[in-house]
């Protein structure tokens, strides 16, 4: 375990699963695009599912130039919260059930972006879902970028808990129930085209790149 | 699309999927029982991973009596969403690229269980995730009900959004690129045995009942 980055982002709870290396900590980011962005609007909390993705050591959300969330967010403590459901751990008592898991929590102050940088991290969140997409699409419109905020989060102040494995009650060992993990992954489909597409237009090869989890 | 509970819960961007019908929201809490808690402490946000299961119109969650989470949550405001990814809507710009989701964000100040409650809905926890799981189990001990926290809330002010299908972009109806979608769900692996497993003990027929999403 390496040292906590702050004293709002170290591990108290299951500390001995805690990590706080940033090549632990962008590997989750990498793996799942969806958060969820915790920030306070007139005194109460709102948690938002948004997609993130990663450039280096920042991670950037976007969404209508109008959005609460955004609004509400930016310049504003808030914490990014990513995890991941991996399995279900079946303990020989209920106390010791657990579930497998990779998550992350960051903390700051998310900035927004300037009309130059939004483009290039616009590009960045749809070739980073499938390569080089960006470049088969429609091109982006000038008011297209207007409606559209970017926020990015220096990823500075973040903590990492992971688990994997069997369950730990050597205590238990004993009692006769079957003891193991069901694991759960993200399952990509074969994808469905639209029944208006242009005919002849076929399913990119990057597509087959596309993966959550 | 049936009316809001509430000024903070009513849903403003896309209000064409939100729904407010409690058959909708408490099916999506159903299919997912990983949640996100926000709260605040210390006048900052913090978004929690946790599973959630549902009683009738209560939520409730579980972990640590000296959990931080629990403590600072515990009759303040918080707001818990749950939310589903099912898949990649790739349209014919970026602009207009999207994702088909379930989600419901839920608003209100979560009360402790009383020691007799927390047991029920405990084993609750245990049989909405596999049937009769609880009654295979190891029994509970005092000293671990007395480790444990559960709060419950009031699913009363709460929002949903949907959404489904193809992307909508007729205006770009004739740009040649394929448009479709990726269809994303959880997939539930083979059990694996523990190898410390007491001889001859056999996963139980309901484990097969497990699933997400
Ligand atoms: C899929 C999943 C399901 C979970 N289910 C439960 C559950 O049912 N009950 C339960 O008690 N806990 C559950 N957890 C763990 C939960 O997220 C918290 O870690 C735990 O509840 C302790 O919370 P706390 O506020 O007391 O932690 P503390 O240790 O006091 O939190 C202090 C700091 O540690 C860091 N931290 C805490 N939790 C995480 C995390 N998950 N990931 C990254 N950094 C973190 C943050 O920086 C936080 O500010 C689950 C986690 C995952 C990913
Ligand atoms: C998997 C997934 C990925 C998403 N990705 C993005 C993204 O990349 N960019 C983006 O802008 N949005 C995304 N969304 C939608 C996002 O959750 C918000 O709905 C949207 O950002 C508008 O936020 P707002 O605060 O401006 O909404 P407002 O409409 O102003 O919010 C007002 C109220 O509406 C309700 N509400 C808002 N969002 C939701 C929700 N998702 N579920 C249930 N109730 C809700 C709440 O009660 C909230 O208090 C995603 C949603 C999901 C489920
Ligand atoms: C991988 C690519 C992208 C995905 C998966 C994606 C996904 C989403 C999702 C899920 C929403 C929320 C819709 C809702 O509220 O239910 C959203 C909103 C939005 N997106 Fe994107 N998006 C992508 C790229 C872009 C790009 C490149 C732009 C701008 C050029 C853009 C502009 C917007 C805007 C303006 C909104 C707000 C819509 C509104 O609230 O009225 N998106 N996006
Ligand atoms: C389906 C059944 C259950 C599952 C999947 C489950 C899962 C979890 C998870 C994921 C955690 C967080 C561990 C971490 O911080 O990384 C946790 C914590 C905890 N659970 Fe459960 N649990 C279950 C049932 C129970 C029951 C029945 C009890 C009590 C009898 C219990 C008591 C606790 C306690 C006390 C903690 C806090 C541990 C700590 O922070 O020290 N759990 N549980």
């Amino acid at each position: 375990m390496s040292t906590p980055p702050s004293e709002r982002a170290r591990v108290k709870r299951y500390n001995h699963i805690a990590d706080y290396d940033p090549a632990t900590i962008h590997a989750i980011l990498d793996a799942m695009p969806l958060c969820h962005v915790g920030y306070v609007f007139n005194g109460s909390p709102f948690v938002t599912p948004t997609l993130q993705w990663r450039d280096g050591d920042c991670i950037f959300w976007h969404g209508s130039a109008a959005s609460r969330m955004l609004e509400s967010a930016e310049c504003q403590d808030v914490c990014v919260t990513v995890s991941i459901y991996d399995g279900l751990v079946m303990a020989r008592s209920a106390y010791n059930y657990n579930i497998n898991h990779r998550s992350v929590m960051i903390f700051g102050k998310p900035e927004k972006l300037s009309d130059e940088e939004k483009a290039v991290q616009l590009r960045n969140m749809v070739n980073k879902t499938i390569p080089g997409q960006w470049e088969r699409l429609r091109p982006v419109k000038p008011q297209e970028l207007k409606a559209t905020t970017v926020l990015s989060m220096k990823i500075t102040e973040a903590s990492a808990k992971l688990r994997s494995g069997q369950p730990d009650d050597d205590e238990d060992a004993d009692f006769p129930v079957w003891t193991g993990v069901i694991p759960v992954r993200h399952e990509i489909g074969a994808p469905i085209p639209n029944p208006k597409n242009v005919p002849g237009v076929e399913f990119p090869e990057d597509g087959h790149k596309f993966k959550i989890g």
